[in-house]
């Protein structure tokens, strides 16, 4: 039950038999204990991604069933019931997998070949659990051709209109599961958005990177007197849009289709003020090459959106790849700060939600900081 | 506006005039640049702690309202309205005064000489803002001594019954602000209060070191099937089952006045098993000598928390000593895992309450760490 479920194919010693990419193979170690039962993949840096360490539990169509449901049951547990993160890949035992549960409909993404192997297992075992409304495949991901694997996306259930609304804390959000960010929808921040209810009580805020307006409609529904919302994309702002006028929010929140890191940059130098500035950015990077790069554009992000309050406001802000540690990402805002010579005093600092589960051996699974700060 | 308030006497190259312990002070660098304007006792190792860096910012009545103000008003602007930490010492630029409001009464310290000089603008600071029911005085605090202060508690206005009830998360709650621990009711904790919410539903829970059983009560009304909560001091155990009875919670929740640290082996030992742990200690060192001691503790009934859970059950554990820094706690309860053999899923891991705001420089405002994890 222990350590990471990865093995990678320079710590294999030997292969006995033949084996075909995607089958279930056994793990031991050279003293020649039983480690665990997983999935191999020869063409992949990761060799054998294990799926159990109890020796009794075989790979099958059943094995996925009572996954589902052991994920099913702890979201249950944890009062995550309408939307989720039903399966969160390494964190659920469950590596390369993941899953959204929207109400009643639901997101798939199989990232490695062994996973995507058992997807015929894994749409029965949800069909069988949930009766779902839609279940689709997201699976038009980068990462699989690491794998060998196609990128590729779509129904994986009889077809269904493909624009949900989903509720969330009160409010109603559109989630285009075909075309939105990897599933359709950020679930990871449901809980971070509730924690700005006090602080945007009759406040002017900013939200730059601001994708299809979630924070920003929280804001508004919460008693903020304006909010602005920008983003790079035409059709995310267009979103937010939308979702900002099936809240009844369309006059207090407004977006703009702009480059924010430029904006940012301009309002700061024209000296605009406001109570209460968010950034959720996207991941500056996604290779351990670049950290440094994705450090720098948060330091800048950062600072600008400092120097954008006034005196006593509030930094609302958020760091999404895993390769930029919470210890790290704390260190950046404090240089940040020291360089716009502002003194902070954190008023939260948390992680992704609880559906999204953190198992400490697993460095991918401790992801999300989400950091509020009062700035003076 | 930057860094740390206090100025130790060694950092202090010479003093200038005449000064008396309690003496407001201006400090200059080597070069004649103002640091800022604090208190002095040379009595202290901490020679002078700083209540300004605002130049034209005097220390006199007026400044001791206008503070309590900022701190009211943010206290408000996060949502602590009815009960909160009202002044948390360095943290509101307060350095050694704490003040806890409790609905219309308020219980004060001040836990230095420069600042209990102040105390009568403190009071009359309160009486402006909030025409109170009632204010006293918990000085009755060892660290005083360090001051050349004697050991005091008693009223700062008209007395009145020190045996308040105060709401909390739906819940009532019985303080008794004169002979209770520290301000008579531990604030910090009452958001962490709630988020044990989903997991204790139809749980067997047991709670080490319950004091006056405000965790216990929670798990009660959040629907547990049962709760024992074990705390050593009699008085405490009382309190506990008083609070029980006030929230209708006497059938459900049960309290034993034993040392929780030999029952919690002897259980282990009896293989006793619950659904969920909730370990909230006092602080095991108050010293950094002792630091050793105090992880040694941690890691011995968390290690025990873990082996009387279920599989799959939850331990709630938190350490409220600033000298157990947050990476030493999770590294801490990370090889107690270990040692059970036990694997960890993170389910949250948060700090004290946002009405105790933290500075980073500041190194005791980070000092309640709260964890929830599954232990399998």
């Amino acid at each position: 039950m222990l350590g990471h479920p990865w093995i990678f194919g320079n710590e294999v010693n030997n292969i006995e038999g033949d084996v075909t990419a995607g089958d279930t193979v056994e793990v031991y170690t050279h003293q020649g204990f039983f480690v665990g039962r997983g999935y191999i993949n020869p063409q992949s840096q990761i060799l054998v991604r294990l799926l159990t360490r109890h020796r009794d539990e075989q790979i099958n169509d059943e094995f996925f069933y009572h996954r589902l449901l052991k994920c099913w049951e702890y979201r249950q547990r944890l009062g995550y019931t309408e939307n989720c993160r039903l399966v969160f890949g390494e964190a659920d035992e469950m590596p390369a997998l993941v899953i959204d549960k929207f109400n009643d409909y639901f997101v798939l993404q199989t990232l490695s070949l062994g996973m995507d192997k058992w997807k015929p297992a894994i749409v029965n075992a949800l069909q069988r659990i949930f009766s779902p409304k839609g279940i689709y495949e997201r699976n038009d991901v980068p990462v699989r051709e690491l794998e060998g694997l196609a990128q590729q996306k779509g129904f994986l259930s009889a077809p269904f209109d493909t624009n949900l609304i989903i509720r969330e804390n009160g409010l109603q959000f559109h989630v285009d599961i075909e075309n939105g960010q990897k599933t359709g929808y950020f679930l990871d921040q449901q809980d971070n958005r509730r924690e700005i209810q006090h602080i945007v009580k009759g406040a002017d805020v900013l939200e730059a990177f601001c994708y299809t307006g979630t924070f920003s409609c929280h804001a508004g529904h919460y008693g903020a007197k304006s909010v602005l919302g920008l983003d790079i994309s035409d059709h995310a702002v267009n979103t937010a849009r939308r979702n900002a006028a099936l809240n009844g929010l369309q006059e207090v929140c407004r977006f703009q289709a702009v480059n924010a890191f430029d904006v940012l940059k301009q309002w700061t130098k024209e000296d605009k003020k406001f109570d209460v500035v968010i950034l959720d950015p996207p991941a500056f990077t996604k290779s351990r090459e670049n950290i440094q790069k994705a450090i720098t554009g948060y330091k800048e992000i950062n600072l600008r959106g400092m120097k954008l309050l006034k005196p006593g406001g509030f930094l609302v802000t958020a760091s999404c790849t895993n390769l930029v540690t919470p210890a790290v990402f704390l260190e950046t805002i404090d240089q940040a700060a020291k360089d716009a010579k502002k003194r902070l005093r954190q008023v939260t600092f948390q992680t992704q939600a609880q559906d999204h589960p953190i198992l400490w051996s697993v460095d991918n699974t401790t992801y999300l900081k989400f950091l509020i700060v009062e700035v003076s």
